[in-house]
């Protein structure tokens, strides 16, 4: 299938929002081999809108839209789309329940604009939005179809999982399996290297390497016409890859590093506190997406100031005073003073520069130290990350924490 | 001037690559004053391409590419524009001399495929390139206008600022000023109802409602000859503006709720401790991210369990018993007791329920209560948010820790 990608607001124009719909978009229809030949961006401008649909039927059989199906007077997406396919718009019941009963569950009256949002066209195959109060649809005209979903990230994620891609899969002629293998303490472009024997004579599987919030991963896909043979593609590579760059693997399913941290402490049922002073409370906060880790996860401490580092985990003032309080011994004190304290199986801590000042030649921005108490034996982690900014820092910090706990558990080394 | 912007790249329809240049593009080109009224992305396809400038010229004076201008076989975008304006490619000698340059500093030597990169239209206004190899250029054809550039950001946005820019500021015959008005406490339809008196008889400024991850905001724009006349077209606005929705307003200056909420902490020098339940150091990661915290943000708590909950924060276990760890008197026990431990001007709690699992009929996912004990008194908020996922959940629990800061701060109520 021929497709456009089809981004509708005012906002996108401006450049105010980075448009990441259809970066997932792209990745996701490439998967079904659903050809992406355009992006398109307009405005919430109804003649331009109307322009574009038609252009884009003219070389496409597929237009996806997001954006412009919410409750206000520019939204008008699925007005411009029903019209270029001669249907009209009618209450769609079904809808209208639920845009009812999600007002009364946020305990607000439904106010006029809102139920223009369920209209739906006569003949369109309607999408529910289990995250919002906008449906998407599917409207299909001689051999033309339009996929509608709203422009908020989320909602258009969930509703594409959810509804749109089962909708694409049974129109699609092969399929695609994609193993997204993920990787830590590997640079993406040192990955791509290591990969080269692989890369250089890729045909079915492909490889590529992505690079994500500090993260790299390698997404290896295999088309075939169902999707046991395209697994098995894949699968039959996984020797060779582990062969390349299998110390750096943590997860071939796809996981984030803290989802495989936090179901491996759930599993062994370890219990954990933490200590944090750069990352402010970053770990302990992205530990706790993990579902169900509320078993093993007793308390996070953001010791920020000296005097919470001292009164919290008993670290000695003569400490802070002869190493500084981003120090090799600093961090062994908190995680110690955190498991004297706690009880906790296995005690984190982390202390570090996260700039952009407070960087010396000794210590520069970047440097960290992490602490893990563990079986009463405490090791310390030094880090010097590449300092990139603020966020960037304490992000790499908190993944370098679960990275220590994962080779921990995991007995390397 | 009425724009296209027009990115050229096949990784960009894969879903490879975020197509940051068109932000960038957008917010510059919406500052001087020049109508985006499209992005169109566009494979390394010269059809498609050619299709794309032309169309772009039925409507618009102006397009902006990026991308394509390299050395590479598929690098056509020069070639496709060259033709649609009727001109030639010529040697550029100037362009040719730096390119020599620039391969002599690297010590590689020029391989023949780089040559094509000093080739222009003959009739070209070139923009050298400072950060890469491949210049840039603008080429005008009976007042149809097209910038070439290329497309690494880099190389993009140095261009821009140094040669493009002042080539549009002497074409553009208007600037825009723009406010965002942020707001806490209305979501966007009910925002765009309240406003509608000024929106229904917009013309300049115009006002335009946006909702981002649990915060809603306004953006008033206006255009005028210069700056300061632009800028006093949306101020003149704003006592009326005030009359509508001042009670959710927390900045005029574009801030968000946490830097807003930071910086009075630190004019004020009002010291903070935080004790967090469901938010798992959330309220703590996102308020260090405003610089200079660290002069009065002393601890977080993340007191998961209910044994932390009792030894760090003193909350009593016939509390937890009689009304359960989410209640308004653990959040209570919550703030008081760290207001003990820490001895904070200020001690905020949180406790709630951030689902997905862990609802009940009396005590709903979405239901939070929040404890803020300052000068010996402590207040607690109870609030139900609308349950969308455990992330937002946590997320919007977090900014109702800041905005009730905010209010206590500025003597609300």
């Amino acid at each position: 299938m021929k497709t456009v990608l089809l981004s509708v607001g005012t906002e996108l124009l401006m450049g105010q929002t980075a448009n990441t719909n259809v970066v997932y978009l792209s990745q996701e229809l490439n998967l079904l081999g659903v050809d992406v030949l355009y992006h398109y961006t307009v405005g919430d401008n109804p003649e331009r809108l109307k322009k574009l649909i038609k252009l884009a039927y003219r070389d496409c059989d597929l237009i996806i839209t997001t954006g412009g199906l919410g409750p206000t007077q520019d939204d008008l997406t699925k007005e411009i789309v029903c019209e270029v396919h001669g249907d009209k718009l009618v209450v769609h019941q079904e809808s209208l329940k639920n845009l009812k009963k999600m007002f009364r569950k946020m305990n607000k009256p439904v106010t006029e604009n809102n139920y223009k949002q369920a209209n739906m066209p006569s003949r369109a195959k309607v999408f529910d939005n289990d995250q919002g109060t906008a449906p998407g649809f599917a409207l299909e005209t001689d051999g033309k179809i339009a996929i509608c979903m709203p422009g908020p990230p989320r909602e258009m994620k969930a509703m594409y999982q959810r509804r749109v891609k089962s909708f694409l899969e049974d129109r699609a002629d092969s399929v695609l399996f994609f193993r997204d293998i993920r990787t830590f303490g590997i640079g993406e472009s040192q990955l791509e290297t290591t990969m080269l024997p692989l890369i250089n004579g890729q045909t079915n599987p492909t490889y590529a390497t992505y690079a994500k919030e500090g993260e790299s991963f390698l997404r290896v896909a295999a088309k075939s016409i169902d999707l046991v043979a395209a697994q098995k593609l894949v699968d039959d590579k996984l020797p060779e890859i582990y062969n390349l760059i299998g110390e750096y693997i943590y997860s071939i399913e796809g996981e984030n590093l803290p989802t495989v941290v936090g179901k491996l402490l759930i599993e062994n049922n370890i219990s954990i506190s933490c200590a944090e002073s750069c990352t402010g409370g970053l770990f302990a906060s992205t530990l706790i997406d993990v579902p169900g880790i509320s078993r093993v996860f007793d308390r996070g401490i953001v010791t920020y100031s000296n005097r919470a580092k001292m009164e919290e985990l008993g670290v000695l003032s003569e400490t802070l005073d002869k190493y500084g309080a981003v120090s090799k011994e600093t961090a062994k004190e908190m995680s110690e003073g955190l498991a004297k304290k706690t009880g906790s199986n296995l005690c984190i801590s982390v202390t570090g520069v996260a700039g952009p000042e407070g960087g010396t030649t000794k210590k520069p921005v970047g440097l960290s130290y992490i602490g893990l108490t563990y079986m009463n034996q405490t090791k310390v982690i030094e880090e010097q990350m590449r300092n990139v900014n603020r966020k960037w820092n304490r992000n790499r910090a908190m993944l370098t924490m679960m990275n220590a706990i994962y080779r921990l558990i995991r007995g390397d080394k």
